[in-house]
């Protein structure tokens, strides 16, 4: 099959690869004209260190994919809107989208799947979330995913069209908590971040991913989603994939914030968007506004909104009212 | 109060600091009057580079026991059995137990709380566990642990004696859970130690700690605990400390099997039980007997008893029939 890609990060591009070797000829949309022309002649990434099969190809012409019936979309969150607004009327009227960012709209507070479905019929839209690195799933390292979609045909389909001997890929049809979850994740990276930043250990870590997981699942539960969701890949995996990289900006970010430094200028340190100060906001208005116990989440916004902390913070959390695990 | 902690090794050590913290007299029971004498003289143990309260004495003489209405039992798993044996007669008849060791019983197979059980009143036994470094309790870094017991009123009286602002203690009644979680996530920390040793990377280990935590989540709730214990403080928390540790003995057993050493081997190389290994095979003569779908204790099985290669069983386990993910 003929297959799309539209976003020519590492992500795309990884996930290209995966494509090629289960026998797909694969296009990526590359806007930039010279980038393209490298990645046609070399077929290599250097960032990635990563050699590229022969039938992947780039294209700057986005009239190119106008016949394709699946389209990997892998653009970040915060530019779908507009690639969308752009872009939709190249494809074909019945196309179908795997979409494979994570994160929540700043300012409107949408999922990546209400995004669409202001666009396309929501039941040609799917997504592919978990915890992969790029970097490892270029090198074909071993790795799981989620395929979810309100349409099971069409999440079967994104399973069979990917899956592999180094790329398993479950289906779960419960794509709210698959969309929350890899988005919330983000909270409890910039909290582990923050429990680095102030010298602390694996104790207090585990303690946090654990307890943060626990009200996390307690939001996602309210807003309709599954436990068990929120507890595998998309989630606990997620977040154990980014806590324990380096590369994960949220948790650079947290470790900043643990060393004194203000959220805005964390933001120009960090030099791209950390997704988790805005979920934090939005995850706080929820809490607020439908009376959830969500104490990590609370006193992380305090941090980061009103100025408190860290270290009055953390005493705050530890000096609760003494609790059951379970409630 | 006066406070009694039988077994002087690191987390005995570590919980004695917490115990002597919140205004307790502690007495630690170390057989070896040496060692016993330089703790009484020095107030320090080198090898965590602590300096301990002076409200905390050591004694080799059990009979020094006797009073005590509280007794931490810290001593390794696999010597609860002959400890209680040859001790339990020097304790008061109505002494309540705080055990702080994890595993199963070799052999017999037994939670600890069994082996208890055939010598004190179960509803004067506890347990405390959790993600918890013995290193850095000592030194005060904030941590989360859980109190457990059939007896509320224990359960809640242990909460009270540990609890402080560096030592976060939740209650949670299910105490085979608690057990069978700490017990469990050493099979987690052999796989994931394999994954390292053939060199795989962040994509593999949250792949299999995730999906392995769903496998344990099924045979918990099988054997009577609940899922939400397993994904807490005493499962997924401590399995976090220990896939991200060093100090892992069943983390650098796997390792070792990893890159093709066997089982045999292995444990001469380590120097200790690595209580994984009969972890596994007793979970997996349980998921024999159950007809339960536990895929990576099987293949963990396989490499340990039966000579398989961790290649082959990686390739069974990528290889499996394509599945949902809640399923």
């Amino acid at each position: 099959m003929k297959i799309g890609i539209i976003g020519g990060g590492t992500w795309g591009l990884a996930l290209s690869n995966v494509l090629s070797d289960n026998n797909n000829d694969v296009l990526v949309y590359m806007r930039d004209d010279k980038k393209k022309n490298i990645f046609n002649t070399s077929h290599r990434i250097e960032k990635l260190n990563v050699d590229f099969n022969d039938n992947i190809t780039a294209s700057s012409n986005i009239e190119d994919f106008s016949n394709f019936n699946y389209l990997v979309y892998a653009v970040p969150t915060q530019s779908i809107r507009k690639s969308l607004e752009e872009n939709i009327k190249y494809f074909k009227k019945d196309v179908n989208i795997i979409c494979v960012s994570k994160g929540i709209e700043l300012g409107t507070g949408k999922r990546i799947s209400e995004i669409f479905a202001e666009h396309i019929d929501i039941d040609r839209f799917s997504i592919l979330t978990g915890p992969t690195h790029a970097e490892e799933v270029s090198v074909r390292i071993p790795s799981a995913i989620v395929s979810s979609s309100t349409n099971p045909l069409l999440m079967e389909k994104v399973q069979d069209l990917f899956i592999n001997e180094y790329f398993r890929v479950y289906t779960n049809s419960d794509i709210i908590s698959c969309e929350l979850a890899a988005a919330t994740k983000n909270i409890l990276a910039l909290a582990i971040g923050i429990c680095e930043g102030l010298g602390y250990g694996d104790n207090t870590k585990a303690a946090v991913m654990t307890r943060g997981m626990h009200e996390i699942v307690r939001l996602g539960e309210f807003l309709g989603g599954k436990k068990e969701t929120f507890y595998g890949l998309t989630g606990m995996g997620d977040l154990i994939v980014t806590a324990t990289s380096k590369h994960s900006r949220n948790k650079r970010a947290g470790i900043l914030l643990g060393k004194g430094i203000k959220r805005e200028e964390v933001g120009n340190k960090i030099g791209m968007i950390v997704e988790g100060i805005p979920t934090t906001k939005a995850c706080y208005d929820l809490a607020k506004k439908y009376k959830l116990d969500l104490p990590i989440t609370s006193e992380l916004y305090s941090i980061l909104y009103e100025g408190k902390s860290v270290k009055s913070a953390l005493e705050n959390l530890m000096s609760r009212e003494r609790k059951e695990e379970l409630i």
